[in-house]
């Protein structure tokens, strides 16, 4: 699986550049670590962009309707088709087959909070996920890991740690996906466990389970109780953790994401129901025909989950996006995925329940094709509304790379549009007219008091972005944005220390971790 | 003015890409053009993004006011004060300082048309300022310009007329900003005639004229008109061209840009108003308040305007951003220059004028960074309703430096942008219900009758975004962006054909240039 080319010759550095060996090593040592904005749960008061008027939602509800009245959704799981059964839906005696009433799927719908907490073992990350809160997560489950100096490689585990230290370092990752990268060294069947202890030991961030099987849900479930400290009763308190699944589409949804999302519904746990609906693929061509399959899906296990445990948190994820009809792949960050989201997050707010989405991008390297397929996601997930931004920091294509300067690079964008969001305010002091008179037509603002009272924190200010003129720029080794983010990853991964855990708790976490792996971990074999 | 590095080495090709000498040298020959999407003057349906309330709004429009009318500004031209107080206003008998009532200006801004065409040589090529449209143009003045094959230069006429050729290839480019790089091999006083005759011959959108002095805006709307077969009278009586003026913010109107201004208003051209207001160096360090002064700077000069000739097709530029207040340089895309733009939005809006911003970045290179501010400025000017994006492409260093890779890198960009705004359709036919039920929950919908008709025009197909797999992507050289865009203004530049011209109008214009420059040209001792 090693690439014939090495990524890195790509931004090969320039004779200036190679002069500076000395500095770009110093900057492993210890510092003072880079000039980034603090914890914050940014809230997005902007108006969502709505490219549907009111009778186009009311077409794609109709229409959803329609799919789960007359259609149906397959649901490849009995325990899950009995409970529907019991709530008066058709299931096919010989399928997996339900279809189910508008008036039940309303009524379950309703039950859903439209927006909710997470309580992750260090109270002071909880996340809120609804209302007009936006939280950050990580890029989650690519096979593939790449950066400039070690080029494209298998996932192993020395990089699913690098990359879990970065997630918890930067303050604007809110919360943890999947694994940013498969480790693909360590055995499937005791994965989960190692995964889970590392992640639950590097960061303190909110949780993430895969609903790959029975065993694995119930165990990472268990170390995150113990690694909040806390009772059984405790965790089935509040949300302390979530899952995402993902329907097979079109309109399934399969076993294990049906079983585990179960798991976590009768324990309070919040589960996202993310429809995996590429138009032209596994939806139809038109947008408002993929959105109307996704809302379809979502609805349709949004419906079991509340009938099994009311109240439950749950969101209703977009993942609609376009191919290219040329080739069949899948694109992202396209007028289509702008559109189908903010589509998506008319038809969340018509149902009451919160939005995810994605920060995604199908780019090959971490290119400037990555970052305005980037961009225009982030563009899309602020104008949508969306709560929670899902593969918001490094991924790559379309999912199967996770690039280290690419996570540094989405951070910076991510920091953007957190300050884009802080509020602006026109007072009187804002207006500063007393300054404009003072100044007159020949002065410049720079002296003024008005200006040495705010300028230290007046502006957004960068840690990767360089604002620099040519000639300084030049001077300090031309580096392009990529060049720069490997110095960020470098300095940030030399620096980390995991925040900090109690000893009892580590000991409980690693007994447990030590008991499950004697027992043979979890089956391998669905 | 060499550079120390040679920039294309940043994005050096890999063994993979040298092999391929062949390939890029048979792209410059005549082939069948690059796939872009046909002229057209988008519309911008969604509502804007409106960071202000009511109230700040009339905040900002009360501390307009207030400057205009206890602050005054500075009118540095006599015929433009002899003007203002013949309307009444307070001119200073001893000085430059104007002060005008509100009542005046509000009275002279209401004469204002919220929405005008221009129409060029080529009348398919007429726009339309204002309303929900919205319009690109080129990057205009930098002194240097770059690409990967030559690297950075000072500017000189066979560069200019590079980037003439692409603003005119590119149907994503609307109008003709200025210079797109100052050809500093031209005598400043000759210059203005070889770059509007390179211009007018090697395109038919929309001319602009620079504001340096009597002669060269009478000779830039000579040639115009000469270039449009028009009479006087026919040139006079609509819109044919125009100009951008710079108030030299804080508070003052230069001499060359009100002669200008004026010259073309006699003859009903329009004028955009632009206000160079950064945050913290020549306008307040508070955004709301580097808005206020703006408006007040661009109101004075439309009120003039509007005095001289009631109905002028006026524009408002909002130039408002911030700089670093580590260095003092300016910083483009940022988070304020995002909501600095919807607010000019708001106000603009607030007083009928149509909305010019532009798409600017600060970056050294056509780097992420680069792309990243860009997509970010894009974003404020569709959130924002500007109808007049200047230096939509090609923008680089604060537009120091005029970028190919960059314009055509900008062009993909503003491509996604005009597909973004098309219309979102939600018909029963979109819905596909019946495409949905026909394909179950075990089909693929590529081979239903409903995507065989859809799927050739369904999604935006871009020029330059490369949604290959990555296995696909290495096999075809494994070139980033920037080289990939490289091997696209070639293409471009090798396929260019002028736009067609009547042979008498040519040998005019011709002739025309011929006599000025004899004559001498225009002075240079302004």
């Amino acid at each position: 699986m090693a690439e014939p080319i090495d990524v890195s010759d790509q931004v090969a550095s320039s004779g200036e550049h190679r002069r500076r060996g000395g500095r770009s090593a110093n900057r492993r040592g210890k510092q003072t670590g880079i000039a980034q904005m603090p914890w914050q749960v940014p809230v997005n008061a902007d108006i969502p962009t709505e490219p549907m008027d009111g009778d186009g939602m009311q077409a794609i509800h109709e229409g959803a309707m329609r799919i789960l009245e007359d259609v149906g959704i397959w649901f490849l799981n009995d325990e899950a088709k009995a409970h529907l059964r019991k709530a008066g839906c058709l299931v096919d005696d010989d399928g997996d087959r339900v279809r189910m009433g508008r008036d039940f799927v309303m009524e379950m719908v309703a039950k859903a909070p439209a927006s909710f907490d997470i309580t992750p073992r260090n109270p002071e990350r909880k996340i809120t996920i609804g209302g007009n809160r936006m939280v950050f997560g990580n890029v989650s489950s690519p096979p593939s890991c790449a950066d400039l100096e070690r080029g494209r490689r298998p996932g192993d585990r020395e990089s699913f740690r690098d990359l879990v230290k970065l997630s918890q370092s930067f303050n604007c990752i809110h919360f943890m996906g999947g694994y940013p990268v498969e480790p693909l060294d360590i055995h499937p069947g005791v994965r989960h466990l190692d995964c889970l202890h590392d992640k639950l030991t590097l960061t303190d961030k909110v949780m993430h389970a895969y609903c790959l099987g029975s065993e694995r849900v119930e165990d990472v479930m268990e170390m995150v109780r113990i690694a909040g400290g806390l009772s059984h009763d405790e965790f089935d308190a509040a949300p302390r953790m979530y899952t995402n699944i993902n329907s097979s589409s079109p309109l399934k949804h399969d076993w294990p994401m049906l079983d585990g999302a179960m798991r976590l519904a009768r324990r309070g746990q919040p589960v996202i129901v993310t429809p995996f609906t590429l138009a032209g693929a596994m939806a139809p061509v038109t947008i408002a025909g993929a959105v109307c399959q996704s809302v379809a899906e979502a609805l349709a296990a949004v419906a079991l989950l509340q009938f099994i445990r009311p109240g439950l948190p749950v969101g209703y994820g977009s993942f609609t996006s376009n191919v290219d009809m040329k080739s069949g792949a899948p694109a992202f960050g396209t007028p289509e995925y702008m559109r189908a989201t903010q589509m998506s997050g008319q038809m969340a707010r018509f149902y009451g329940l919160p939005l995810r989405a994605s920060n995604a991008c199908v780019a090959n390297a971490p290119d400037n094709q990555s970052t305005w397929e980037s961009a225009f996601s982030l563009w899309a997930c602020v104008s949508s509304g969306v709560n929670m931004v899902y593969h918001a920091a490094g991924w790559l294509e379309g999912g199967l790379c996770a690039s280290y300067e690419k996570f540094v690079m989405d951070c910076e964008m991510l920091q953007q549009v957190i300050h884009y969001m802080q509020p602006m305010t026109v007072s009187a002091d804002d207006l500063a007219i007393d300054a404009i008179t003072e100044v007159g037509p020949t002065g410049h603002f720079f002296g003024t008091e008005h200006t040495q009272a705010r300028y230290e924190t007046a502006f957004y200010a960068p840690f990767l972005s360089d604002w620099r003129n040519h000639d300084a720029w030049l001077d300090a080794g031309a580096d392009w944005t990529p060049r720069r983010a490997t110095g960020i990853w470098k300095q940030m991964l030399g620096e980390f220390e995991p925040p900090p855990m109690d000893d009892a708790i580590r000991d409980e976490l690693g007994a447990f971790v030590e008991r499950r792996k004697r027992e043979g971990g979890a089956p391998t074999d669905f």
